[in-house]
């Protein structure tokens, strides 16, 4: 009976072990900690402890409960066996919501709108065409692309950056860090869905603000630590962003008194953009084990040296 | 050559007059009031004078500059000539684009979150597939039919409610009076897009709410009219109704002492919710004329004893 044993310093994983046991009876499901985990040989993980997965002998699997992997691979003792993680239209799909929110927020200036009317201020603006918009998708994987095809569909004028040069249907793609600059001129709306590595680590920062047109907007649903925070602050303070919608933070929960809580016009969202149902999440685990298992391919394995 | 005549007691329409020229350069544009209107035979309306109309001796066509002409089927003294109206895809698309940013902004919680952030508090709430969450379009015409197959295709669950039984694809649709509690109960996110008419006016009432479900959201952009002000903050402070937006009210713009400004969980917008372009009005207006001229059927007339 193949061992899997759930992982986590902050959050609370005993809801997943139904889960993955409904969608695989056969697993043996248990709690990092409990006396009977140390033969388990797939490791299920969110912000696993330093060394905790190395110290599991027999283990062949670290499998996320998440698409981003970069609390997994923030452990300098991971064993050097397979890492998954996981892919699931319904979560792009959760995060397309979000970002349509956020950008048909900006666009159609309901901001500016929702501002005016706490001055009582009745006011229209013109309203514009979503092809005259650019919108601008940093990172074009599993999510990012459903993202900037929903975006395109709706009208916006989309393009999109990524690591390798891509084709994408309706969507004008720039690739490598060379192509930034002009990928940034002339984005009115900027999301960040890229994964967090060594090379996006504080790529939102005052640099990159510099180089986008005055009163840009930024919706930043990657990881907390794309963002310096203070860089942002000052950015939003000059108007040199002229709204941001921020998702992800270096520190979460954001601290009761961090000054991003009251930035002008940024409006802060809890980590929520989108997450997986724990059913996805035990269903994806529990086929990728069988897989395993069964000594087939494993689905939506990571590449640890790329680091995403 | 066939004349119009622009004719509005509140709105300047004097842009409207080049669009009109440009996309028919042999009509002869004017504006109400000036010394050579009187022998038009076209008024093009917003809002027009009581009497206005009527006092055009060779009139044989109005034409709306909007979807909606209750402002016009206002004046008691309109001659019995044809009436035409504006209809136009890029005009729905911005509806849609504004229904579909409430929709989310109810469904992803937003109102809740964005209220949490005055408050210094970091939420996350459960994130529930659109599937489970039910909007009822009122008003299934050119605009509302756009809208809800755009909500349809963003997964929610969407059905509708018209005068006459329809059948679209993807839609659960209601007709009638007697249907309307149906409809009511189990729509999770009420979106207005009827006309005014007399079988319409004040639909929006304490009846209407208390036939909801408690806490039930509401996105009004059809007529202000269609809306008792009064019952609206009630059901907000009662809870009844969890969360409006409102972008249509009886007097525009609202007065700055109106206390909808800070009614609780509203969201106030200054009639934006689409407007259509001066070059389309000036376009329909011009091509519908054309079909006048040459003896052809008009195209989008409104049936003058229903009202819209
Ligand atoms: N806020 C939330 O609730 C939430 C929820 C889910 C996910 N996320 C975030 O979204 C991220 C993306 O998820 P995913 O599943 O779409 O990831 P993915 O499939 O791994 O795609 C990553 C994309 O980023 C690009 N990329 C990576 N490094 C780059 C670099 N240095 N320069 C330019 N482009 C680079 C990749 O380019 P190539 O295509 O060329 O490899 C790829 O297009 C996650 O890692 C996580 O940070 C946030
Ligand atoms: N806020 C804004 O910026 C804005 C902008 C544009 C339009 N609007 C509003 O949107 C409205 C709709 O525009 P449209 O072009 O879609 O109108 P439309 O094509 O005339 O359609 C009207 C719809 O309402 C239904 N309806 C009328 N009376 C009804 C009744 N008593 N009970 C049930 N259903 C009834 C009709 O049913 P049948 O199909 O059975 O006839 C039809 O489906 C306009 O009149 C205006 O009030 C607002």
């Amino acid at each position: 009976m193949t061992k899997l044993v759930l992982i986590s310093r902050d959050y609370d994983m005993a809801h997943l072990a139904p889960m993955i046991r409904r969608a695989a009876p056969e697993l043996d499901v248990t709690m990092h900690g409990s006396h009977d985990a140390l033969d388990a040989e797939v490791a299920v993980c969110w912000n696993p402890p330093v060394g905790a997965v190395a110290a599991l002998p027999r283990v062949r699997l670290i499998h996320s409960i998440a698409a981003g992997v970069d609390n997994i691979l923030a452990d300098p003792r991971l064993p050097d066996v397979p890492l998954c993680r996981v892919v699931d239209p319904q979560h792009a799909r959760g995060m397309s919501e979000f970002v349509m929110w956020g950008a048909l927020h900006f666009h159609r200036q309901l901001d500016q709108v929702m501002a005016n009317q706490r001055d009582r201020v009745w006011l229209r603006y013109d309203q514009r065409a979503p092809a005259t918009r650019t919108i601008g998708v940093m990172g074009l994987g599993e999510i990012g692309t459903r993202v900037g095809l929903d975006l395109h569909r709706a009208g916006f004028a989309v393009r999109g950056w990524s690591k390798r040069p891509k084709d994408l249907p309706g969507i004008d793609t720039f690739s490598g860090a060379d192509a930034l600059p002009a990928f940034l001129q002339g984005t009115d709306i900027l999301v960040c869905l890229l994964p967090l590595t060594d090379e996006t680590r504080g790529l939102l920062d005052a640099r990159l603000f510099a180089m986008m047109q005055p009163g840009a907007k930024l919706i930043h649903v990657g990881r907390g630590e794309h963002l310096v925070p203070g860089d942002l602050l000052d950015a939003l303070r000059r108007k040199q962003i002229g709204g941001a919608i921020v998702d992800v933070f270096p520190n979460e929960p954001l601290a009761a008194d961090d000054p991003l809580w009251d930035a002008p016009d940024l409006i802060v969202t809890p980590h929520m953009a989108s997450v997986a149902s724990p059913e996805t999440i035990g269903l994806q685990v529990a086929l990728n084990v069988r897989r395993l298992v069964g000594g087939e391919p494993l689905h939506h394995r990571v590449d640890i040296a790329r680091g995403y």
